[in-house]
């Protein structure tokens, strides 16, 4: 068994390098042993537009610690109450860390863990969530294994779809939360705020739950060609044309049963204002989409952070639009999506190919480890591809 | 306007004829005035397997009544109390009868409206369910027209997808409905019990749901086909082998989460007993291929049957293995669909291009209406084609 | 029959008189017939907060129109299409006004209409909605009767609890909407923002559904006791303490399942800022209030305020610490109740006995219409009682 | 430690016996380890009805085996994966046993658990499912503790409640599904087939979640009157008189929202059939009794019984009246209850004295350890009580 682990580590903002670290322990961050945990050998381990946070300087993150929440791997090692997992095993991670025993656990409310983080009723790898190790590396601890893993049944079915499967263990659920919380079905009408890899998952997951007009609005010409060449209508927010009445020319009503922002508080304004950081734009954006009777999804991250310009945004407080849209009935869902409670049958739907357009939209690529710190740089430029990361060059690239 | 309405007609078991009758009047079947209705010309009226009951004599009928419920039809006469329809308009009927202003209906159970019939809280129309005038003819009568009716928003449109818009009248909401009772979503293992057009509609819909397997159980090896050119897997059920091994040998495991009764009362066993009437072998079929923890819906019809040879079954009382399936925790639901529930958005996703595979699978045929008495004879006999009549003229073949 | 109809006419801000108008007719706004629609002579006809609104400006009004929502009354002419209603059948009218016809009204979502306002998805009486005429008076026409209305079983009965029955016209059902909204089920524990007569009903409807722990929030000692004396908890929100750390007092944990706002935008802050008019200070209370895992309801309403003192809440921005909520997966569902979405079934608990604290915690006051001036006098300074009209001397007060 | 565990045991068909067996290890029925689990001190552990089907011997058990599923207790042990409970802490064991890592249990339905019984999905302690231990005895092994047990906050407020607080393991939130399977709300109307302590506990769930007509259908006038003094309407079966007549008797229309069966396959018939066993009685009165559009809950078991007098009872096939409830669009569910989902929340009811009429309509009865075989006895002639077992005298009787 290999005796170190290269990871991805956070050395300062736009500060991240590769270095050897230690192999991982069945240890809880706080030194307590973990029988139920297990270690993985990354099979496939994305880069995720919310890691971007982390390397900008807006999410606080420590020194020293280690990227990344979106794994899949093989089981190497099981602790001592680990009944329903062995070695050989190929698993997609939950980034939401979970316990299985607390009430919001119970529940099916992972992304709300009670216990996982002391801190905050919220746990995931490679944040500043209760200090789990991040999974951007050759190996990873995972807690709680029986309870959050999931298991692909046949390795070798599952290695032949692996840069689909790649991403159940976040922006795939994630996307698909955001439809569920905005109330989509078939027949749905959808708009789709942001086309970076979340929203294009939230495309084609709007695709296999039989939505009928989907719309996806972004600034980027090679994003939006991703999902117009797959079945989307798109509208580009560069254009100085109020997003209903862009709404209304494709669906001939101005607004769509559900709306989903994918992209959170680093917004851009719409036409005259595309060039300007409006950290409710997004989510007011989805507000004026949705029709009266719909519902808005949040799936872009909000929070108070620390080097936002204003005092306000600094604690949280942003401008909604919320007495325009009170009229309408708001529905609003926002948060980190629970994983677990999607991410079998969209693997199930993959596996049994129903989401054949899921790669072309995603446009994943594959790179080693030693890549990852300039495909972060390329990669907050604004880039039309998926990063995925091969620490052991497993995956046909 | 026409003075007269050339329609089909119950003579007797097996005797259906097309004949003139009197124009419709805006009036309900005990003679009220109706301002709320309008009058249909006919533009596509489908056959469907429920009238194969009267046909064959197991749902009485009355001698000279008219036959047909799913109705798709011009506007050409509206009451003094329809606010939302204007003369040109075309729209789908919903074969349930449903007042708009009764408990159930207000609550969106249309299926057991409580005033329509003054017998039962059910109506429909060339049914013996309230007296409505069936739509097997040129021209219908349909009672709280703003309230049920379904206008396509573009004549033209929807004129090029008429022969799958035509199934929105019944079997593709009916079908999808006993997808909804069995809680499938994206992912979701499904069995279809009946590859008849009911069937067939719910094999559709369950890819358009984003369903994962989806395993359709038959004897007829020609509607077989149609599904499994179509992404299904299918089940010949003449084979002596239990379905639940049937069922692992495609899925790996012998029960699937969502399993729908598209037969009813008029089923057959499974390999030897093939030959047999079984009143109950396809809800058992279902309620045997759920899993625990999974859910059945029960589309196909079941009665009282006056024809049946045994008193139970002339009751409506059916050996269901019940005991077997109590420790699944089985979740059953049973009955007709309330078609506005669902008729909208699979029209929507038919007009955006989500069910490219529907007229593949449903495999419609165009008729007149002087083909209509022979069709039911050939249908009688099994078939693999969905009959659609064409009173005026007016559908491509 | 009665040629003229005393009504409460807003003649300007803070300027409401009775007047003698003309008796109504069975016309729409707009001048069409309204064959579908009924005259009601009004029975109980309520004050609501939401009038206080108008009284004060924040909502435009025109001058001469009928003040008043809330209306319960006996049919005395119906319309040539109604089939379900006789004169002499009492009746409560929900506020909202619901064709029963569009694609909202179907889907039960009668608060946001399509078609009863031309000019937003949402109508109601005695506001600037859709220029229906309140029902502040005598006499009122109501459209859609047979869809809206709802009527008590028996005529003695519902008399002899009138005064409760009298809420089911908007605020109890209301209250009830919030929790629903909020995901109030048996055992919940809730937070009710504002003991107001929505948040007091809000009270009963909580102790009505089962919820464990209620604590209802606001400054008016007089207002608190009537829920402290019927089994809630209450938080005088003047003293300066953290709310959260006075749920935390009562409950033992920091947050409640579901929290309520029943104040909207005419909030103030909580201890030293009591004085200060705060408009997003209430929904800013109750996101704080919810446990992560939990749901907030927002009944208090929102809206573009033209006589606010900022350009912000003029078009209806608010500072919303959504960034500070997001971490614990707010779901936030606003805007008016669908009021036949419930009251039926509230009716029901009232008829068999299910409230009988209901009348103690709303505390009625029941005044003629010429009373009525002075009480939205005394009731704008704020007041402990619920004004109930009775135009025709009716009810035993 | 105690070194020994005085059991109930079952020896034979109305054989129990009560005799000293071995303390409990922290061990599965396999042998396996379980660090997952603790070991239990009895501080309440009832009998329930359905301990008289192996009373009787229509469920087969093993000899030697110890009887009982309704347990509340204090942690004495706990195992090396055991992370939120410690010695001292008073719990609800949940009747099913549940792995908290499987499918099911990770969607909530820890009555199907897929593990912790390797014949079948569902588990439960002293029953032929899976092999776990009773707990009518002094100790008591529980596995997955974290995730099954219920910790009561404070253990002094629970002791002043426990005789309430004992019913939280099994017949509270067993009585309680019934009803939620029945779409149970505030203001539905109820019946509930059958008085006994289940049944009555869903008499007390339907008052607490705001039910308006509550009626309960046994032929014991004991048992009804425990329901009849607590604010329920009540139906003599015994009187030869049809349900659906007594009910509209009572409630003015012949069927309710939300009926439930509470008596399962050992039911009788109706008036002249009152003595005679038929297994299908209870579920075609629930189906009778639920008007078109209302939903039918099935919490009688019901199975395959090896000593039922004919073929298709012992295979578990029933005559359902389905044919005759088709048309009334029936959704019925059955099988255990999912304890887990419920018993917090009833819990916070019950803590927060929002059942202050539980304890009369349940009537429990304290009894020794020594006084059960004869409890049994009198329990299995019928009785108006709800035994408690009190192993160490902790209990005020």
């Amino acid at each position: 068994m290999a005796s170190n682990n290269r990871s991805v580590v956070f050395e300062g903002v736009k500060d991240f390098r590769v270095q050897d670290l230690d192999f991982p322990k069945l240890e809880m961050p706080n030194g307590n042993k973990a029988p139920h945990g297990v270690i993985l050998k990354m099979v496939a381990t994305n880069i995720c537009g919310s890691d971007l946070h982390i390397y900008r300087g807006s999410f606080p993150f420590k020194q020293g610690a280690v990227l990344g929440h979106e794994m899949t791997g093989e089981v190497i090692e099981v602790g001592s109450d680990v009944e329903f997992l062995s070695e050989g095993d190929l698993v997609s991670v939950p980034f939401n860390v979970a316990c299985g025993r607390c009430r919001n656990c119970r529940a099916g409310r992972t992304e709300v863990c009670e216990t996982a983080n002391p801190d905050v009723a919220c746990a995931a790898y490679g944040f500043n969530l209760g200090d789990f190790t991040g999974g951007q590396a050759e190996y990873l601890f995972v807690p709680y294994a029986d309870f959050q893993l999931l298991r692909f049944p046949d390795k070798d079915q599952a290695m032949d779809k692996i840069l689909d499967l790649a991403v159940l263990s976040d922006i795939l659920p994630t996307a698909f939360h955001g439809l569920m919380e905005a109330g989509a079905k078939p027949g749905s009408t959808v708009y789709i705020a942001g086309a970076g890899p979340v929203g294009r998952c939230g495309a084609a997951a709007a695709r296999l739950l039989g939505a009928s007009c989907i719309i996806v609005g972004d600034y980027d010409q090679d994003r939006l060609n991703l999902v117009a060449n797959n079945g989307c209508e798109t509208i580009d927010l560069g254009k100085d044309v109020p997003l209903t009445d862009q709404i209304e020319a494709i669906l001939g009503e101005p607004g769509v049963d559900c709306a989903v922002d994918y992209v959170g508080s680093e917004a851009h304004g719409i036409g005259a204002q595309s060039d300007e950081l409006l950290p409710a734009a997004a989510i007011n954006q989805v507000l004026d989409a949705t029709r009266a009777g719909g519902a808005t999804g949040v799936i872009g991250v909000y929070g108070p952070d620390p080097i936002a310009p204003t005092e306000a945004e600094q604690e949280g407080i942003f401008p909604l639009e919320f007495g325009k849209a009170w009229i309408k009935s708001p529905h609003v869902t926002a948060g980190q999506a629970p994983i677990m409670r999607y991410n079998r049958e969209l693997m199930m739907a993959i596996l049994w190919d129903r989401m054949p357009y899921l790669n072309a939209m995603l446009n994943p690529k594959v790179i080693t480890l030693d890549e990852v710190p300039n495909a972060y740089e390329v990669f907050n430029e604004g880039s039309a591809e998926k990063y995925i990361i091969d620490p052991h060059g497993m995956l046909a690239s």
